[in-house]
């Protein structure tokens, strides 16, 4: 592993990934009041509330994120790589559906709860995230599935998967957005309290954990100097 | 051309971006009145306060995106290609900084400026951009530098400049769901009324554009079945 740039990315994720989680969890459980949509609202009501978060961060976000990451670390087959990848992926796509039905139990209903930029980039997140599956699922995992076929979809398969991940992040950058200035305005908390440091320093922690997720899926296993590992991300370039 | 995935490509992003400028010429345009930043602002804020999207959207993400493709359709040498995306983002890049410089302008001053998420983004993404167009100054411009060195950078700049690209468009996502959450809730506008709308798809159109410019950047120049030119995003995958 002494030439491969992979092990301390793959550290740096996991560290940033346990920041975003502790920073999430310090959210909904030690700001709970902000989780009270309402003035009467029910005890059920404020526990989707939490869940959401919860749900979208830890069982969407970071899951997703180890699931590409399966590719760059896990010894074994390539079936053993595919199954986890594919399983991990399941539970993710899971957890956003699951997140995504929290916010449909309030007394807004499902119709009234797509007014916002955050809900309709979540919406388009999970559908492309739901497709991507169906497409991982049908053109790895199907036996009888010809080679071609999967040669010509893998580029369209990494590409559209980073991209459906940096959408859920943008989406959840929004979604911090959009919770802190409601309460910052709704309810007063101060500008630069420990409840909007937290939120900004999750916010923050996101585009870190992102950034190096996408890197780590990105780079060339080795540092060996071929040209033609680290080129064709500007395949045209010439040096 | 015939084999180029690029054309159309290009042309899907050139749309998206008309999409882009019109919607947020629209919002600026029709929308005044929630650019009126206090009761009691001069003529000077409300205009500071309308640059401020126009310059972000359309001077920093648009022109930094077209950027990035001169790369893929421009013809001549490479010292023109390099030349004109330089001039690009150097004029992307002072976009950036007037854009920021327009929210200093109100009463608040520089320090109470940076409270929110979206403030933060945007300050380190035009930092690292910064960086880009100084490294990307010394590493391709600079006359007496080595190719070596130019080899090792060159996967560096891109996959930092498409990191920054995309924060800068996750960061507008959360200026405009900032914008949006406020004046809802402060001034009263309707969730699903027309200025929602413009927003909302203003959000998505940014979304759309992102993903063809980051799409066209990466694209292998021709579809020639070469395994290579496809393959190294995931380097370690088998077929």
């Amino acid at each position: 592993m002494a030439a491969s740039p992979l092990a301390p990315l793959l550290v740096f994720a996991r560290i940033a990934a346990f920041l975003v989680a502790g920073l999430v969890l310090i959210w909904a459980l030690v700001f709970k009041t902000s989780f009270i949509p309402h003035s009467h609202s029910s005890p059920d009501q404020f526990i989707y509330a939490v869940l959401h978060p919860l749900l979208m961060v830890i069982g969407f976000i970071i899951l997703s994120g180890e699931a590409i990451l399966v590719h760059r670390w896990l010894p074994g087959s390539r079936n053993m790589k595919k199954t986890v990848h594919l399983g991990m992926q399941g539970v993710a796509l899971a957890s956003g559906v699951f997140g995504i039905w929290t916010k449909f139990h309030g007394k807004d209903g499902v119709v009234a709860n797509f007014y916002s930029l955050h809900s309709w980039m979540g919406l388009i997140c999970v559908l492309l995230f739901a497709f991507q599956w169906l497409m991982g699922f049908l053109s790895f995992w199907h036996m009888g599935e010809v080679r071609r076929v999967r040669v010509n979809v893998l580029p369209w398969h990494v590409f559209l998967g980073l991209y459906t991940y940096s959408l859920a992040v943008a989406t959840a950058e929004t979604g911090l957005l959009e919770k802190l200035t409601f309460i910052q305005t709704k309810k007063n908390i101060p500008r630069h309290g420990s409840e909007s440091i937290v939120v900004n320093g999750l916010g923050l922690a996101l585009a870190l954990l992102s950034g190096i997720v996408i890197l780590a899926a990105v780079s060339p296993r080795s540092q060996q100097p071929h040209i033609h590992q680290t080129k064709p991300l500007y395949a045209h370039a010439k040096y």
